[in-house]
Order: structure tokens, then sequence, then C-alpha cells
């Protein structure tokens, strides 16, 4: 065995860069969930990981904070899902381990696909003030991604903490990610 | 506001090396709990973050893989709990991003605290198959600690895919840390 680590690197990978427009704004939910999805296309393309993709954003103006994509197999780092990646980078970004800090304007994930048990779980501590999802718990099951224990109850957790909550966003165009990483056969981990 | 951050870095406290002895075989349940709440006093001590620590061990051998601290103040990132951190590293030690590969050993987690939404919904994607808390729910709720949407069938959920819980495990003297922490004024994020 390796000797122990004490480090670990969170990165995104370079195309990144190709893909995403940092001084536009994303005014609407659409303009958004556009981002989100075609940050998972591009994954699955590019053989980066899982078909996921997520961005947090300054809900109001729409100005781009952070990018996500899902890095679990790349990275080597099951915690690595599209939506943890982008918190980590937004609050690098910041600074800060909130996006809800006393001077900042309201933050918001948006995410490709419904969010698992963990994201879900991190988007309580993000600080997040809205979370918006496209492909929903079902479609990901069908190309055998397990989302985990995830229940009725846990929306209404984070509804009950402020946490306002739309899914369904540009579904039809999220669904067919899933369906092309199926097709190229890429891995479904844990699943 | 500051450019796009691209990476973030994941690491310990540098007094963890101190404190952990990785050539000693963590025999009994309290052995390796002994560890994890020893890291999170330290964590308190030393002014790290959070009261909560975590190892990932072999369950059969006793050998111990990584460990983690409550790292979120520290490096300004809402997903670094204990448990999370603790998983991050033994994949990257392992090269994995499974614990549960075809030609490892059993692997299992055990942390100070009952873990949140977050870090339960990580343990099932982490390859653990077993899981080992001290402190519960309520104690960390007695010092203002939110642990989000768990519920009954989130433990339910784990156990049907071969997760193994234990909990209350030297509770007696996990719970003392917690209130040290509530006695050093830490900072309660989220809460």
């Amino acid at each position: 065995m390796h000797p122990p680590a004490t480090e670990a690197i969170v990165s995104l990978p370079g195309w990144v860069a190709e893909v995403v427009d940092w001084n536009r704004a994303y005014a609407t939910d659409e303009d958004r969930m556009g981002l989100a999805i075609e940050l998972s296309r591009q994954n699955v393309l590019r053989e980066g990981g899982g078909p996921f993709g997520a961005i947090v954003v300054e809900r109001d103006s729409g100005r781009l904070v952070s990018v996500g994509v899902n890095s679990v197999v790349r990275l080597a780092n099951c915690t690595l899902h599209g939506e943890m990646v982008a918190f980590m980078l937004a609050q690098r970004r910041l600074g800060s381990f909130t996006l809800a800090g006393p001077e900042m304007p309201v933050h918001e994930l948006v995410t490709s696909c419904e969010p698992c048990a963990m994201c879900l779980g991190a988007t309580l501590w993000s600080g997040v003030r809205r979370l918006v999802y496209g492909a929903g718990r079902d479609d990901a099951s069908r190309i055998d991604f397990d989302e985990g224990p995830v229940f009725a109850e846990s929306y209404r957790y984070l509804e009950a903490r402020g946490i306002e909550i739309s899914g369904g966003v540009l579904r039809r165009e999220a669904v067919p990610v899933l369906e092309l990483y199926r097709q190229r056969n890429g891995p479904v981990y844990n699943g």
C-alpha cells in the first residue's frame, strides 16, 4: 500500500475553459440549465466521467460563480459529483465556507440531474437558497445510477430551511445526455 | 470577485502527524473509535474546525487507511466534514474511487459522531461495508449542529445495500468533545 495520503486535489478538466463563457449573464432558468446540460454532455463526449454537470450562479444577476462536472472516475474520488465540485469551487472563489455570507448576493445551484443524497445534504450546508434540476431521479435510475436515501421528507426538510426547489427544467434536453452515456457504455459505479 | 476557481485543495492539518500512529493495528471498535475521538478533540484544541474526526480502516486487519478531521472553516469548504476528508484520502491513497474494489479487503468508516445527510450519502458511494459512530444525532443537535435530512429509512436504505451500522460506540467519550467545543465558543455554521 502507498504511504498515507494527506492531500487530495479537486480540479476541473482543461476543456471546461472552452465550453464556459464566464462573462455572460445567465438570465433565465433555461439559460442556466443549458450550461449545466452542456457541461454534462461534454463530460460524456470527452470521457471525463459521469453524465452530470452543475453550476453555481447569483440568483438575481445571473452571474456565473462556478461550474462542476462529475469527476469521480477522473480523480478517483467518490465524493466528486458535479454539484460537489461546483460548491467547492464557488466557495474557493469567494473564500467562504458558505454562499450565504452577510454581504453576499443570493446564490443558487443549477444541476443537470436531481441531486443524490450526498449532494442534497451538501446543498443544505452550501448556503445556496435555490436548487434547480433538470432530469429526475427516475431518469438517473433508468441508467442504473442510484440516488441514495432521498425521500419526499428530504425536500421538505430543505424547503423548511428556506431553500426553494424547482425540478424538471429542460428535462427533455437533460435526459438524452444520460442516454448518450449509456450508449457509450460509460461506467456506472456502485450502481 | 476573484477569477473563477478551477482547483481546490483538500489537506490535513500538520498536527495530525503527531496524533496518529500509522503502524499500529486498531483491533477493536473501541481502539478505532478512540482514534476518531482523539482526532475530534485535537481539532477542537488546536482550533482546526468542528469537533468531528473520522478514520477509514480495514475491517479485519485493523490497518489504518486514512484519517479525516472537520475542515470546513480551515479550508473554507462546506463539504469537508471529517468523514468526507477520510473518504477522499483513503481513495487517494488506494488510487480508486471505491473502497470495495475487486482485490481489496473490506473497509469501514469509524466516525466520532453520527454522519449528516451528506456524509451518509457519501458512505454509500465510498464502498465501505460498515459504519461505526460514537455520539448521536441528538448529541450534535444539542450544540446546534444540524444533521440534515436523515431518517430511519435512510439507515434501512444503506443496510439493504450491505452496509452494517453500529452506533453509540464510546459515546461517553465522544460527547464531552462536543461540549468542549461549545464551551470554547467554536463556530456553528449553517446551524
